[in-house]
């Protein structure tokens, strides 16, 4: 792969808890962040809950639209963890006892600890790529293009380090904000017309309330430096004009 | 519909700011806690860009999938809000000024203030239904079984309570929590054989860190309360053999 190809992912949390409510997602803002500093774009995200056939089903589609798919959840010890054995079915591969993951297990857990419960976590598709897991013993895996992480944020975020190298991008996605005290109403056209001689440059609108006050921040993304140099000053430009205030944010 | 039915829905996330990670979502989770209240449950969410296409073709799928669709994001006045747009060319409906949202909007603003990107506010697919806006004028609106809401988060919620009359849901889903001060290898069997005797509850698992210290949170969701206390009484039944103390959360 070349450094100038476009290259995507897609995240796939698996988990009741988020589609519940119960509990907020926030590793998509992680990996999301992290693969964008790797020059990887994020495509689509998907939530399913813990049901075999649609993890099958779903993960099927994303592995093949996608340059990478990763996934988070389900790699637990518990009845509802079936994140490994989903995916071994989805590629036709065996559920068996990962070795190197064994040992790692046995040697991570005081004798006698490494009971039954624990033991279900080293059961991963065949010749499955362990990724390291410095917070708690337990490691992810990848097979192919898809990489399985667990659910627990802090955990999560410790196993990215080790993987950073597995992940081959293109260029970097540069981003350059200017937060502006006004609403989006009165830059609407005049942002349409620099969206529009700027093609190349993807241009994002956001309202924000901070402190009590409304402002929007205009979000320029592209893979490009000088594109989004001459954008913003286009930006300003309008901007300077209307006598709009620019604000850190 | 009668109660007795299993009503679904799926959250449609519609922003790039979600996908480059800028912004977290929370969304979800706000929108997963009140279908729940009356009674649906949310099977999927998908996140996807500001593409035309995308929106319509997602949509045209979820839509069929799912009793209810709920969509967040794109209504604003900015060049990169589609969402309006879209959902009308996924009905094939004209996409035109709404009356109604028109004198709304009109009598919101103070005279003169109704301009060119105010009023793109009120373009919308044909016959669309007005979701009204408490706290900053602009209606979000339903066609059908999709119903579009807005991506800032304090608006959204403002708009859910004039919504209610409007959702049919099902037997509302009950839930119940037991938090545990353990690891989850250490009930994991116990807690499959009580999952294989209890089939018509759903029993998720839940590792937590909470104030420096490990543990697990046990959640029992079902319609049928005497069936989640069977199952909870199961539960204790191993925790108290085992000495597990029982922690709130």
């Amino acid at each position: 792969m070349t450094k100038n190809t476009k290259v995507n992912a897609a995240i796939l949390i698996i988990g009741n808890e988020i589609l519940s409510g119960r509990t907020q997602d926030t590793n998509t803002s992680t990996l999301a962040l992290w693969l964008n500093s790797l020059g990887v774009q994020v495509n689509e995200v998907r939530v399913i809950p813990d049901i075999k056939k649609n993890i099958i089903e779903t993960l099927n589609i994303l592995r093949k639209k996608n340059n990478y798919v990763f996934t988070t959840g389900g790699i637990g010890p518990t009845h509802d963890d079936i994140t490994a054995e989903s995916v071994s079915e989805a590629f036709g591969l065996k559920y068996e006892i990962h070795k190197e993951a064994y040992k790692i297990l046995e040697s991570y857990y005081k004798p006698g600890e490494f009971n039954d419960g624990r033991q279900k976590m080293v059961w991963m598709p065949q010749k499955a790529q362990l990724i390291l897991n410095p917070t708690s013993g337990a490691p992810g895996f990848s097979v192919e293009n898809v990489f399985c992480l667990p659910g627990v944020p802090s955990i999560l975020k410790s196993m990215l380090g080790g993987l950073k190298n597995r992940i081959v991008g293109g260029e970097p996605i540069l981003s350059h904000t200017i937060s502006l005290r006004t609403v989006e109403s009165e830059i609407a056209n005049s942002l349409m017309k620099v969206q529009e001689e700027n093609k190349d440059v993807e241009i994002g609108s956001y309202p924000f309330f901070h402190a009590g006050k409304l402002g929007v921040s205009i979000v320029l993304r592209s893979e490009n430096k000088s594109k989004i140099n001459d954008c913003n000053l286009q930006i300003l430009e309008f901007v300077n004009k209307k006598k709009i205030e620019v604000v850190d944010r």
